[in-house]
C-alpha cells in the first residue's frame, strides 16, 4: 500500500450549522463545500488545511452509521481517510493480508471520492477509510 | 490564529509494541522515532504520513489521562494537533476569545514541540492541541 497523506480527518457532528462557526471563526478555516451523500445518509462539510481536509458530518437520518455514533459517543473524530494511489487495489491488497474489511470493493463518497472502510476491529481501534480520486 | 496544516494526530493504544505491527506491516508506515514524554506520563510513537504524523500514545502510568481515556472509551483517536506559527500567541488570543483552555501557556511536548491544548467543551467535542516547533 502507497499512503501519500492523510486525505481527510471526519469529525461527527450533530449539526454542520452549529459547528461551521467554530472552524471558522475560531479556528479561521474556510468551509468550501457542503455536500449531501445520500447513500451514507450524512450532510458534510469541508475545510483545507494543509493538504489534508476537515470533514464534518451530520447525519440525515437516525438510521445514519454518524447516528449511531453521535447516540453512542457523542460529537468527536469518526475516521481517518489515508489517500491511496487506487482504492480498489488497496482493499483487494487488504482482503489478500487477511484484514476484516466493510467494503471489498470501492464505493463513491463526496467529493467524487472513490472510497473503501477497513474495519475498526482490524484497524486497531481507528475507523480507516482509503480513498483516491474517482476516474471519469 | 494561522493553521499551516495538521501537525500531528494523536491515537490512544494500550501498547505500542502491540499496535506498530498494524501501523507498519499493513499501512506501510515507518515507526521513526519512539519518546517518552514524562510529563504527560506517555510513550510515544511516531509515523509521518506526507505533511502530517501519526502519533500512538500509550499510558506510562494508570494516572495518565491516556489511560483514564483507554478505560472509558477504548482504543482510538485522541485529539488533533494544529500546526500553527507560535502556540502563546495562539494560546492567548483564544483565551480573548474566551474559548476555555486547558493551558493557557505553552509547555514541553513530544519532538521538541511547544504544546497547548484547549478544552474539548470548547472545540465542538474533539480534543484540541496547538503546537509549533520549540524556540532553542
Amino acid at each position: 500500500m502507497n499512503i501519500s497523506h492523510i486525505e481527510h480527518i471526519g469529525i461527527a457532528v450533530k449539526s454542520l450549522e452549529e459547528s461551521i462557526p467554530y472552524y471558522e471563526n475560531i479556528l479561521g478555516l474556510k468551509c468550501y463545500n457542503i455536500e449531501e451523500v445520500a447513500d451514507q445518509k450524512v450532510k458534510t462539510a469541508f475545510f483545507k488545511v494543509g493538504q489534508t481536509k476537515i470533514e464534518l458530518l451530520e447525519p440525515t437520518s437516525p438510521e445514519s452509521t454518524i447516528a449511531k455514533f453521535l447516540e453512542n459517543r457523542g460529537q468527536g473524530i469518526h475516521h481517518i481517510a489515508y489517500a491511496v494511489d487506487d482504492t480498489a487495489t488497496t482493499l483487494h491488497e487488504l482482503a489478500d493480508k487477511e484484514v476484516r474489511l466493510i467494503d471489498k470493493e470501492p464505493r463513491g463518497g463526496a467529493e467524487g471520492l472513490q472510497i473503501g472502510f477497513a474495519h475498526p476491529k482490524a484497524t486497531d481501534g481507528v475507523l480507516t477509510e482509503f480513498c483516491c480520486p474517482g476516474k471519469e
